[in-house]
């Protein structure tokens, strides 16, 4: 470690909160990032197969112009009558099924969830929500207690299922959501809400069958719930299937809400929602984000889409990860430290046998050049999710780094 | 109403949640904004007497510039280290008492105060928090609880105290804080936090006499809570007493909270509290922010703290907040419509007899070409709270704006 990185570790240890956590044994100290490449003070560059959030790659020119066009015009909030809100209400709406109308903006997942829920409780009049047993859905005090992964007791009237990492399909997931609301309705709490992130990100990736999730979102709307899509993760194009995880699904959620991606690193995110939603819940209460839908951030997110259909970023993701799939597979297949691969386009899940193994790996990638994460229980899964724009070239030098440093883990560890 | 304007009211109407409100009769057009200026789609112009976001005034150069070089370098997370946050952090922090030691950064006021009061509840290990009866602390759905201006009900745990628009001192206020208290603890709950706005903007704006809050910080702290102050309006100068509201009372918050003009306009806001208390959030739990101190969230608040200190804007504050009061204390003194002028800086509450005569003036002054707005019981007050360099003539401007609107709404409704 160099001095000016010790250096600025001691600064931030004094300043910042010890709830902020570095990732790596040695952590990355970026200076600067382009498309799929961070360089950290030594120069040394690190290929991004992480980063969700800059999915159309990190700084992107027609974004960052964007931005700074539009920062040097206007950058107010919804309670005067501005085109950019609009124009990306307009825009999202047009990826999204006819039944989902009204749209509301905020500053991340987290505000959007946090209002997905409201919505449902107060349309429904009910109280209970169904979450996986690895779920992440946010920050905020209501949904923390949604957010097993945390470590966090679940939040009142709040009941989890035990998500499998191989679904068979949606009679299973039905019966799971079936048994959630029995146990929920057996302490005399109603459903109001299933919420799912579409492609169970921190549960480790569970993508397959396409169309197991059909199942819970009949059982929750035959018990008079919502069915919530939580597509922060999964939104965007990474799939490599469409724009919405939930497509792959075959289903219309009730409530879509949006996040990381959306504006390539600009804190903007969404709630799409039937209309009816938004009627009643206008109806009821009072809504007013400050920030959400702020002009500057609206450009972002609109460049943000220009971008993805342009540069045809969501073929390029199923294209990709069909061709890292298809590099993992016998590797897979041949280490007694990995059990399985999962995930779809560039969300990819590579199970290994512990939280150690998987742990070890990570380090091993991260000296190698190469950053990926883990997820799921126990952080046994390891989680590939680079920038949409990975080209063959780096795909092939990322399955290369995986080899290595499985390789070096087999060695040490097995 | 011009043609555009009318086309794009109802794409809105189509596209937005119905929750979405526009401010006044005919709703401002805003197609572009500059210093206390924005323009709209007829090309009229209007100076902005509302706005604290834009608290260096509207699109910045020196800000959109910071923004716009940053992101073409480096926008990233907390989970790398990047010198950003932590010069961000390091800058705030000089601002503040030494007691205050530790940041988390997030994306909005919402978020940091959701998370400010549960770090109090979790380290206190208590539930009970007290609010002002007109306050407003953000749109959480544990926030929402907390907001009683938006006449929801109160939340679980959470006690009300009704504000005097004219506070006899600190005796009196840590009478309030107690009766507070008790209420709550005959109801069995224990008081784990006072959270206040300590320019009580949506109740009014009530800055007088200074000091008296100092009573309520030490009521709830002798009974075991913590004092939070939300920072989000006061913050950043708009007082003209330095940075923080807090500080003219004469007070050390155990948590202090900021967000809309933190980043002139970019979604950007901190939670900043006592080394303590950040100890023990972290021992008991994780956070983390997605874009909670991104690189160029951070590089907008550092140049919005270099443009206050570089331009004088404090001083400004007082020197216009000055001008202001003197110019309207005398058509307070004269006119039937009008009963009092609170406030402190560049925040300025009119207290009028109605929230009729009070939407009367505001749309009024729209029409002439000025915009404030309204708050506090009732919607009875006027909110004037413009971008800090605004100037003597713009200044001079708004009075007679103000004086011309008062004469015509006494004509016609008193």
């Amino acid at each position: 470690m160099n001095r000016d990185t010790s250096n600025l570790l001691a600064r931030r240890e004094r300043v910042l909160s010890p709830s902020y956590r570095l990732f790596y044994e040695q952590p990355v100290h970026a200076v600067r990032a382009q498309g799929c490449w961070i360089e950290d003070a030594d120069g040394q560059r690190y290929l991004d197969a992480y980063n969700n959030v800059p999915v159309a790659g990190h700084c992107h020119p027609r974004i960052v112009t964007a931005m700074a066009q539009q920062g040097d015009v206007l950058n107010t909030h919804t309670r005067y009558l501005t085109e950019h809100p609009i124009l990306l209400a307009e825009r999202l709406l047009a990826t999204l099924p006819d039944a989902l109308g009204k749209v509301i903006l905020t500053n991340s997942g987290s505000e959007a969830n946090d209002l997905a829920i409201r919505i449902s409780r107060m349309v429904t009049g009910r109280r209970g929500v169904i979450v996986t047993d690895c779920a992440y859905h946010g920050t905020s005090d209501l949904l923390q207690g949604m957010s097993p992964v945390t470590g966090l007791p679940l939040g009142p009237d709040v009941h989890a299922i035990t998500m499998p990492l191989a679904p068979e399909g949606p009679e299973q997931f039905a019966a799971l959501v079936g048994e959630a609301i029995a146990r929920m309705e057996a302490d005399g709490i109603r459903p109001a809400a299933l919420l799912v992130d579409t492609i169970f990100g921190s549960d480790g990736a569970i993508a397959d069958p396409p169309g197991f999730l059909a199942g819970g979102v009949d059982a929750i709307r035959k018990a008079g719930g919502m069915f919530i899509a939580d597509e922060v993760q999964p939104g965007f194009g990474r799939t490599g299937a469409g724009m919405w995880g939930f497509a792959r699904h075959g289903i219309v959620p009730d409530l879509v809400t949006t996040g990381k991606p959306m504006g390539n690193g600009q804190p903007v995110a969404a709630l799409v929602m039937r209309d009816m939603l938004a009627l009643e819940f206008a109806r009821m209460q009072r809504y007013f984000n400050t920030f959400g839908g702020s002009s500057v951030s609206c450009a972002a997110a609109l460049a943000t889409l220009d971008v993805i259909e342009d540069e045809g970023l969501i073929a390029n993701a199923a294209r990709i990860g069909q061709r890292l799939m298809a590099g993992l597979a016998p590797m897979i297949e041949a280490s007694p430290a990995l059990t399985g691969l999962r995930g779809a386009g560039l969300f990819i899940g590579v199970q290994t046998v512990s939280g150690d193994i998987a742990a070890a790996i990570v380090n091993a990638m991260r000296r190698g050049g190469v950053l990926i994460g883990a997820a799921g229980r126990g952080n046994a899964a390891l989680k590939i999710r680079p920038p949409l724009p990975i080209n063959v070239t780096e795909a092939d030098h990322l399955l290369e780094s995986f080899a290595r440093a499985l390789a070096k883990v087999e060695v040490s560890n097995l």
